[in-house]
């Protein structure tokens, strides 16, 4: 007889496979192939693994991994949305919650329990974990438009003021790697491939 | 001025982004789409966050889900190798062992150093850590071929005793998961799935 829990945990693991087609809208590195929320969520979590050292605040490195691992899960039902959608506001959807609702319930309840909460706490982003780990959510597309020749900035049109502006919060998990991130847009401006106004 | 270890992380993150090109045999659930080692490695890693609880020995779950995190960044230089493939053995070639040596080289020294050590003790698969790791790895492509028909089995005329032999180290990680995945085998060979002989 195969324990309860388990029957439950495989069941979750094979529901959240549905993750690896959900396509993003920004490309691979020096790429025209689009990123899917696996690829991502495992880049994320490779990147707090790295940077950790550049937390403004003293983290637990586990839990920041988990919630970059888990955070697009939802996705599988409420779909990617982008971060410059000017019609529908990323962050902590009805829709969104439902998903949470339904995929993490696969799991036995106290499981499901955590980690309902540890995206709650991703989404809310105020814990220094969260922080962090939204540094690491808002770096890698900035990486990747910049190897991609300005990537979906130029593809969707979206200036530099937009891009500072959504880019900024990365100053709460991190002043260090803010700092390289905004020498790296600023770069883009002088280089053409991020238009101001 | 960026910090030089940040420098150093960063091209590491950008060379780590080569995974997503490396394609495994084996499909996503229920698909004939070959994963790659990115979503895999993302995939390992949610199966022990959520498996913890079954593991013989008490684990540092950080650690596994470092190990499974970055268990397959050698095969951008050395390329995956089926775990079947009767010429070539899987474990720590020489080909692996320059590749972890420069990718992770890309890395600050003390970091570089860790990631190696870790990416060896998965490889060597005798602490409690690279148990569990190495259980996950031998999971999730046994899940993945009873839910395509036998999948890479049937593909590459495998049999019921080398699955039975490759997947049996799955008990030194969790008796609980190899009593399932065992059970999984048999009914695979009772659906015709996997042949015997």
């Amino acid at each position: 007889m195969t324990p309860e829990n388990l029957v439950k945990q495989i069941n979750f693991i094979k529901e959240i496979d549905k993750i690896k087609y959900i396509q993003r809208k920004t490309k691979l590195f020096n790429s025209d192939r689009n990123e899917n929320d696996a690829e991502h969520s495992w880049h994320l979590a490779m990147m707090a693994l790295v940077l950790a050292e550049h937390s403004n605040a003293s983290i637990d490195l586990l839990k920041v991994i988990k919630m970059v691992l888990i955070h697009d899960i939802v996705e599988i039902d409420a779909g990617d949305t982008f971060i410059y959608d000017t019609q529908k506001n990323h962050s902590n959807t009805d829709e969104e919650r439902l998903a949470a609702q339904r995929i993490f319930g696969l799991l036995p309840g106290e499981q499901a329990e955590e980690m309902i909460a540890i995206w709650e706490e991703f989404e809310a982003g105020e814990t220094n974990e969260a922080k962090f780990a939204r540094t690491m959510d808002r770096l890698e597309p900035l990486l990747q438009n910049t190897s991609n020749n300005g990537g979906t900035w130029n593809e969707f049109g979206v200036n530099y003021e937009k891009v500072h502006e959504k880019k900024s919060i990365m100053k709460e998990g991190s002043n260090t790697i803010w700092d390289f991130a905004e020498q790296l847009i600023n770069e883009s401006v002088e280089k053409g491939i991020l238009k101001k106004g």
